[in-house]
């Protein structure tokens, strides 16, 4: 508390990530990181963009990332006046908050979802209401029928990793064609259905991606969003009038290789899911019920085993896996797909607390 | 203009920023960016983080930047809580608008300053009142007296270059004890007295820097604010609650690289102050006024030559200068220092456009 604070200041919660432990060689999934290194493309971009002395780095980046933006139009198919780029997903969704979804009506987004949301929404003052998942952990579009705002949806979800059908997030744009709503597809390379190729069909469809997860790239920080350009308009006022230079030349460099290698990202991708079948499988031999996932997490609940309590204990012995202390799933656990070495190392230790 | 923007968007002027030329070898002295690469170290920094194969990039940076905002305090003497880190100056005074300048009364700044001032104020909804430079584009202290919400300056001030000495900036800290004192340094290093050591002294003091100028990274967008833990908490939980990340990984390496390197910085700093020198005195002797100046450019003006029209014959010679199309200033030219060379060829041919 301060006098010299904004009144906006002193009603703020703010978002608190997942750990990153400083120790040596912790077993890391706790937040939803990659387990494998991006592309080598990445690497030349990055070593090409410094050449020999790094001069380079003296001058500004390009303000609109226009190459990166090319290369990813390319990739979807899509325009690049349909693609806004930031600083991590996280800084797009913000930008999307204050710039889509301040409205007379609350907008709506799960009740179990990323919990950055109602964060934004306390920061630009945006109302919202929270629609309840089913008993299943699902969304059911249904519910987001009633007069509103925006919507704001990830899918796959998180932390449970269930993904909606694209037929289902079709329904949800013909049944709101007068608000922005918007489908954060942070996890959706690992098994669930892009929403990107509706945008030239809904000019209130906006798809938010990230590099941080199935392009290993979030030590980089470099999103999107994918719309209609009045929309990406809308984007880019924000920006423009916040920050001209989001991304730096090592990010822009490193994203834009990333999106010219799409065999190491399939392949990537593909080891993840094997794994987090794998995974899921132990998890349930163990007596684990684990929500089906398509992300790189699976999120998994004990009958007869407190989460905080696996969580603390697993902690001690150096591996980090998520816990929200939040109604209706303060008794799960969000894991992060990692190698299969690490994957099994976390099961040898559940195996021994839960026998 | 489209009903899915939120109101804020339709009220939007955003800034442009100076033109980023996409040519082989321009002469590019109109954004400031200093001519010579960053130390050594940086290079190295970036090269150890990336590692053989980049795999460090898959994981998310330290969101606090603490390895950085250590490497800062040291070099200033100050506490590592007194310190705030952001992408960009830009980020930082984006953020500082919207946590430490939005009160009951307007704030103030210039009349003629750093033109992004006024569009953070709009897109905050900050209430703002700007005082006149005098006759001599200097700024009196004695003008922000009045009730007001804030201040804000830059020292030196841009794109004037006019620096005030550290006793007048102590005056203005005490006409003004109980709302927030922001002091731009961006330029800081070429000349002028830093405010940093007040900090201690003054709850109400933050002063803002950038890596951008004399540390050569303009590319890699990393920025600071020092003050008081209070003023820093409340930047933090702004930043907290619209990106936990926004350093990535290799531009915390490379900043923190270039604070282990006094001797290079310094280096830098005194050729571009002795190429500023003699650039005010070539200008000089083909008539121009030329703004006393503390920063990495200067601000000329031909009483025979209209500026827009000289801006616009040396870009047809790939020679890029900035000008303001603003009031008070449409006749003048902002030319940043570059190397003896690229001084030399501006020189050359502002001798023929003005024979």
């Amino acid at each position: 508390m301060s006098r010299f604070w904004s009144y906006i200041v002193h009603t703020l919660t703010p978002y608190v990530p997942g750990e990153q432990p400083q120790l040596a060689h912790p077993i890391k999934l706790n937040t939803n990181e990659n387990p494998y290194p991006p592309s080598p493309r990445v690497l030349d971009a990055i070593r090409r963009e410094l050449g020999e002395d790094g001069a380079s780095l003296r001058k500004y980046p390009d303000p609109p990332s226009r190459a990166l933006r090319e290369a990813v139009a390319k990739h979807h198919g899509i325009r690049v006046e349909q693609v806004f780029a930031g600083n991590g997903s996280d800084e797009v969704l913000a930008h999307a908050f204050q710039a889509l979804l301040k409205h007379d009506e609350p907008i709506r987004f799960p009740d179990i979802t990323y919990s950055f949301y109602p964060i934004y929404a306390q920061l630009y003052g945006v109302e919202y209401k929270t629609i309840p998942l089913n008993a299943y952990f699902a969304i059911d579009v249904d519910d987001y029928r009633a007069p509103n705002g925006g919507i704001l949806l990830p899918n796959p979800n998180a932390p449970t990793g269930h993904a909606l059908p694209l037929s289902e997030i079709e329904v949800l744009l013909k049944q709101n064609p007068d608000v922005p709503v918007i489908i954060d597809e942070a996890y959706v390379d690992f098994g669930a259905e892009s929403a990107v190729n509706l945008i030239d069909a809904y000019p209130n469809l906006l798809v938010v991606q990230t590099t941080s997860k199935a392009r290993s790239l979030a030590g980089m920080r470099v999103g999107f969003a994918f719309g209609n350009t009045e929309l990406i308009e809308a984007l880019t006022r924000v920006k423009d009038s916040f920050n001209s230079y989001p991304l730096d030349r090592l990010a822009q460099a490193a994203a834009t290789a990333s999106y010219e290698d799409q065999k190491s990202f399939e392949e990537s991708c593909a080891k993840v899911i094997a794994t987090r079948n794998t995974l899921t499988t132990q998890l349930e031999a163990l007596g684990f019920e684990v929500v089906p996932s398509a992300a790189n997490f699976v999120f998994a609940k004990h009958p007869k085993h407190d989460a905080a309590t696996l969580g603390t204990t697993l902690k001690q012995q150096e591996i980090f896996v998520r816990h929200f202390k939040l109604p209706r799933i303060d008794q799960h656990l969000r894991i992060s797909v990692g190698t299969n070495d690490e994957c099994d190392v976390l099961i040898a230790a559940l195996k021994k607390l839960i026998a």
